[in-house]
C-alpha cells in the first residue's frame, strides 16, 4: 500500500519536472519539482543532473524529511533542503517547485518583491510576491540550501504561504508550492508571467495604483468558501 | 432551424476560444470568447474552467442577454456578466473576447490608454486604445462581472465601439470584439501586437507623435465605403 | 521564354512571401514581397488579404512598371504602388519587401534612425538604417502609396540603397529589399534583429559608440571586391 | 587512430554547431563552433556560409594553430584565426562558441561588461562577464579576426578563463569556451540567458548587489575539488 503509494508520487514528481519544460520555465536542468507524502513523511524529489528527457519514475529519489535517503540510485537535488525546510515550516503544502525563469529570476537579481498591480496576480497571490533578505556570510558557508529554506520561512512572518504560493529568493530565483506537485508548477508558470507582466507594467508606469478591495474580489473568488471563480 | 443556428454559433465559439491558444493570447484558462445570435438572443460562451484541449461544442454553454441558462451542463464562464453588458450596449456586436495577453495586460495594469503612434494600430483603431477607470469599492463588492461591462460602457461615451473594437479594464486586461467571435479574436490578437509594439516604442521615444490624417487614411483604407486595403 | 520566366518569378515571390512567415516577421497578412522582372518591366507581388497558407503561384498578380495588371485573377497588395516606386528609383534591386515587424515597427513608430552600434548591423548596413519623413496632410491625402515610395526615395538623397537596403516608414513599418525577393526577405529578417538587439543596447547604454573603422572593415568583407566573409 | 580522432572531433564539432540552431542562439548563419585535438594541434571547426540544415561532417575545416588548412574542401569561417589565438593563449580549453545571440550581442554593442548579480550567472562565471576594449584603426584594417583574438586575451590579464568562460567583443558580440565543443556551447547558451536576465533585474533596479561569498559558493559548488552541485 506505501509502496504503491509511494510509487505513485514518483510518477507525479517526475510529470511535473516534465512540465517544467513544457512551460519553458527551465533551461538545461536548472529547477526541480517535489511532492511529500504526509502520512509518511516521506518527500520525492528530481535527481541531480539527469536529463528531463531521459529521467523516467525510477531515477526520482526518495528521502525523508531529515534528508535521509529511501529509495533510488540517484543523488537527489542539490537544493533539497531547501525544500525540506519548506515542507516542515508550511504544514499544508503538497508540492515545492524551483526554477531559474527568466523575469521571476531577473526580480530576485534585482532584490525587489514583486509589487500586486493586476487581477492576475490577485487570482494567486492575496499580495506582493515577497523577496527574501540576503544570506548572511556564515549562512553561506554553512547549511547553505538550508538556509536558504530558513530565510523563506523567515519572509512569511505574518504572511500565510496558502494565500501567498511562492516567493523570490534574493539573488537567486523564485520557489513556489501547492497542494501537491501540479498545484506548484502551475504556481510557477503563474509567478514567471505575474513576473513579465509586472516588469512591463514598471516600464510603462512607475507607480502603478490598484484598489486593495479589488485584491480581495479577486483572491476571494477563487479561493475559500465563496469560490465561484472559472474564466 | 434555431437549434441548427445555435448548434453553429457553438462551434464557432469553440473554434474562437482554441484559436486565442493558437494566437499566444491565454496561458492555462486566462481567457473566453463568446458569440450572440442577435435574432434569438442568445449567447454562447465558454464553460468555466475546462481545459482548451478537451473542450468540445457540447461543453459550450447558452445563456439569454439575462443570464439565464439556455443549454449545456457547464457552468458559463465567470465573465459571463461582463460578455452580456457589452451586447447590450453594443448593438452592432457580434462577438466578445477577454484574455490575459502578456502586453496588452500590462498596459492595463499601468493604467495607461495606449497611444495610437503606428499605422498598424489605425487599421484597426481609430484612436487611443482606451483604458477604463478604477472600479470602486461598491462596485467591486457588488456585482463585480456586471460593473466591469459597465465602466467600460461609461468609457465609451463619445466613442465609436465599431471603430475601437477593445479596451483595457484597468488592473486587469483586455477585452475585444467584433462582427463575430472570429473577428473579436482577430481584434484579441492586433491588441497585443500594438501593446507590444507601442511599448517599445515608448521606451525608445516617450513622445513619439502621429499625423491625425495619417490615422484617418489607415482606418478609412480599411473601414467604410471606400475601403481598399489588402497587403 | 518570356513566360516561363514571368512563372519562375511568381513561384520565387510565392516563396519570398512564405519564408516571410517561416521567419516571424508578419502576423496575419501584414506583409508583402514582390520581385522584379527588368528585361520585361514586369513585378510579380503578392495578391491583397489571401491567407498565406492558402497561397499558390497562380495567386501571385503581375503588373508592369506602372501599375497596369497584367497577369493574374487576385488585387494586387494596396502595397503595390511602393514597391513600384522603388523599383523606378533604385535600379539596381530586384526584389522588395514590407512588414510590420515587432522591432523595426515599434523604431519606425518612435520616429527614428536605428543607428549602428554592431557588427551585426554593419556586415549588412554600411550606416544607420533610416527613418523617412512625416508624409505631409497632401500626400496622405493623395496618392499614397506611391507617396509613401517618394518619401523613402527623397529619404535616400546621398545614401546608396545597394549599401543601406532597407528603410523606415515613419509610423508605417520597415521596406527592405535586395538583388531579388529571396535576398530582400533576407534583409528583412536581418533588420528586425538588428533593430531588436539596437533597442537593448541603449536600455543599457544611451550612448553606445562604434568606431567608424570597424564599420567599414565589417561592411567591405563582405561586400565588394574584397569580400571574403563566411561565418 | 590520428584519422579516427579527427573524424570523431568533426562529428563533434558538427554536433556542437547544430546545437548553437537548437538553443536559438543563431540566426541564419551567424554563429560557428570549433574543438581542438591538443594532442595534435589541430582544429576543427564550422566552413564558411554552409546552411545548418545542409552541412555535414565532411564540410568540417580542419587547420593547424597557424591556421594551415589541413583537411576539407570548404572555406574555414572567417573567424577561425580568432578561435586560433584562444587556443594558443587559454591551453586548458578544448572548444570555442562565437555567436551573435540577441542579449549577449545587445550588451556587447552597450559596451558593457554583465554584472554577476545572480546564482545563474554564479554557477557558471566567478564574476562579471569581461567586454573587450575598441580596437584600434591599425587593428581594424590589419589582421582583423586575429587582433579580435587578442583583444580578448588582454582582457583577460588577470582572469582565469576556465572560472570566466566567455566573453563580450565590443560591438560585435560573445565568445564563450570550455573543455569541449559541447560545454563551449553550453556557455554560449549560459551568457544568453545570464544577458537577458541581467538586462532585466538593471531595469527593475538599476544598482543590484550581491554578496561576494555568495558568489563564492555557487561557483565552487559546481567548480573544484568539493563540488557537489546539481539541480
Amino acid at each position: 500500500m506505501q509502496k504503491t503509494m509511494i510509487q505513485e508520487l514518483k510518477v507525479k514528481v517526475l510529470e511535473a519536472n516534465l512540465a517544467l519544460v513544457k512551460h519553458g520555465l527551465v533551461l538545461f536542468t536548472w529547477g526541480n519539482a517535489s511532492a511529500i507524502l504526509r502520512s509518511e513523511g516521506l518527500v520525492a524529489i528530481k535527481p541531480s543532473g539527469v536529463p528531463y528527457e531521459r529521467m523516467q519514475p525510477e531515477d526520482i529519489v526518495v528521502v525523508d524529511l531529515d534528508g535521509n535517503h529511501v529509495q533510488g540510485h540517484r543523488k537527489p537535488s542539490s537544493d533539497t533542503a531547501t525544500h525540506l525546510v519548506l515542507y516542515k515550516a508550511f504544514r499544508e503544502i503538497g508540492g515545492v517547485v524551483h526554477t531559474h525563469s527568466t523575469f521571476a529570476t531577473a526580480w530576485a537579481q534585482a532584490g525587489r518583491d514583486i509589487p500586486l498591480v493586476g487581477t492576475t496576480h490577485a487570482d494567486y497571490f492575496s499580495g506582493d510576491v515577497p523577496c527574501s533578505r540576503s544570506l548572511t556570510q556564515r549562512e553561506v558557508e554553512g547549511a547553505y540550501e538550508e538556509e536558504t529554506g530558513q530565510v523563506i520561512v523567515e519572509r512569511f512572518k505574518g504572511l500565510n504561504p496558502e494565500h501567498i504560493p511562492g516567493v523570490l529568493v534574493k539573488n537567486h530565483g523564485p520557489f513556489s508550492w501547492g497542494k501537491d506537485a501540479e498545484e506548484a508548477v502551475h504556481n510557477a508558470a503563474v509567478l514567471e508571467e505575474v513576473a513579465r507582466m509586472a516588469c512591463i507594467s514598471f516600464a510603462l508606469n512607475p507607480s502603478p495604483d490598484m484598489n486593495p478591495h479589488l485584491v480581495a474580489r479577486h483572491f476571494s473568488r477563487k479561493h475559500g468558501a465563496k469560490a465561484y471563480y472559472g474564466q
